[in-house]
């Protein structure tokens, strides 16, 4: 089922003067998302590929480590249920937690950053190193791919991409719902995540960084800015952030070795 | 304390050239907002207005009704609580749910929408019109005000106004805690909502409708646009809302009689 657009009636006033209008309203609904019985988020999300969202949601939150934790996954009209292993946990940090709800698709635990020891050295991978010329490249291609963000011009866009290919993209009314649809997809089918990074239409904040950690990437480029507390926790976690990738022109927050 | 943004040190590049350079970055920090004992939410937001937005959350989300079932409001660096009369109880809808967290400054319970029966009546107050000449100054008066914005393109902003006059103005990294900035501070400092209306930079997603409708305000202007659960309940709650406020253009997509 991808429904993503409705047409609804609205007064257009332009001028003073009232006009009677068919608008298309990108498509806005809430997801439940179940680990087992255990209902662990509310989703305010674009309607499609619900299990790549609740799949990606919970790998990039921490719940889960691999695609083998993963027995079934049974997807309804307003409700994913993930169902693991027996052997399966739910990690400590996660376990206080009731149902995360949000409105921008995320319930996040801040408990890595908070978990973060200031004192401790940061160890990168800089095997990992990426033209800029290839982000300028990719940047281009993902503004042009967003068909629902030109029909509707209410989402987000997130878009997994190796040296200037996009792999994988995916839109969502949530910014965070774009990302988990991306990641969730490159965790179900198998892709690997090494010499990959994440391009991401909005505003890099700290959730994000988390996010990104979680999965193993070690970069994300964005056409939009970044936040301080991302900032502070890129350099802790040893991961190159990219803001204002727009043309030519980028800034590179962290890290800047990876970026020849 | 006032403090909305850190300067960092970034590279950028710019046609293949590097060039080490100070950027403007906007603050995030993680606030956690207390109800007496219980921590209802963790808010990634702008640390600036804290106890606005503390105080505007558990107003717009439900947990409060009136600014006399506040005691005392203490705030703190990462920290506010909000301590209440001791004759104060939860909503039963909101107690079941443990802390709130998210990236976007949001948690929702949603519990509005599922509550609202599709069969019934909706009952609308249309003593509260508005001239469409009133938004357009409006907005452009809103659009100039965004100082943060200009500095860092990093933020959300929204105002409460009557008629075509700005009374107050707030931003935020986080959507949602923009708008409980504004209504927090019109709920601490006494401001009458009636005749009033709101006007947001973002999106007109289903939870904003939702904080509308708990805080007893009718119209909603935004210069982007709305989603297709936000319009079926403005639909319900008997709330307008206009989106793609733009020089002299707007859609109204729910009771346009209330604009004239």
């Amino acid at each position: 089922m991808k429904k993503k657009v409705k047409i609804y009636k609205a007064t257009r006033i332009k001028e003073g003067e009232q006009l009677e209008v068919d608008e298309t309203v990108v498509e806005e609904a809430i997801l439940h998302v179940f680990l087992n019985q255990q209902e662990v988020a509310a989703l305010s999300c674009t309607p499609h590929d619900k299990s790549y969202l609740a799949a990606g949601f919970l790998f990039s939150e921490g719940f889960l480590k691999t695609k083998e934790q993963i027995k079934n996954i049974d997807a309804t009209e307003n409700r994913v249920i993930v169902s693991t292993d027996p052997s399966y946990e739910v990690p400590e940090l996660l376990q206080k937690k009731g149902t995360l709800t949000s409105g921008c698709g995320k319930g996040k635990s801040f408990a890595l950053w908070e978990q973060i020891n200031p004192m401790e050295d940061v160890l990168i991978d800089l095997n990992f190193t990426l033209a800029s010329e290839h982000i300028t490249e990719a940047i281009f291609q993902f503004e042009k791919k967003s068909e629902l963000f030109r029909k509707t011009a209410g989402v987000h866009s997130a878009a997994l991409v190796q040296q200037n290919r996009i792999l994988l993209f995916n839109e969502d009314i949530g910014r965070h719902n774009a990302v988990d649809k991306v990641l969730g997809e490159s965790f179900l089918e198998g892709v690997d995540l090494k010499n990959k990074y994440l391009v991401i239409s909005g505003r890099i904040s700290s959730d994000v960084v988390s996010k990104l950690s979680n999965c193993g990437l070690s970069v994300v480029v964005s056409r939009t800015a970044p936040t301080s507390l991302a900032l502070d926790m890129a350099q802790k976690l040893g991961i190159t952030l990219v803001g204002f990738a727009r043309g030519k022109r980028m800034n590179v927050y962290s890290f800047p070795l990876r970026i020849k």
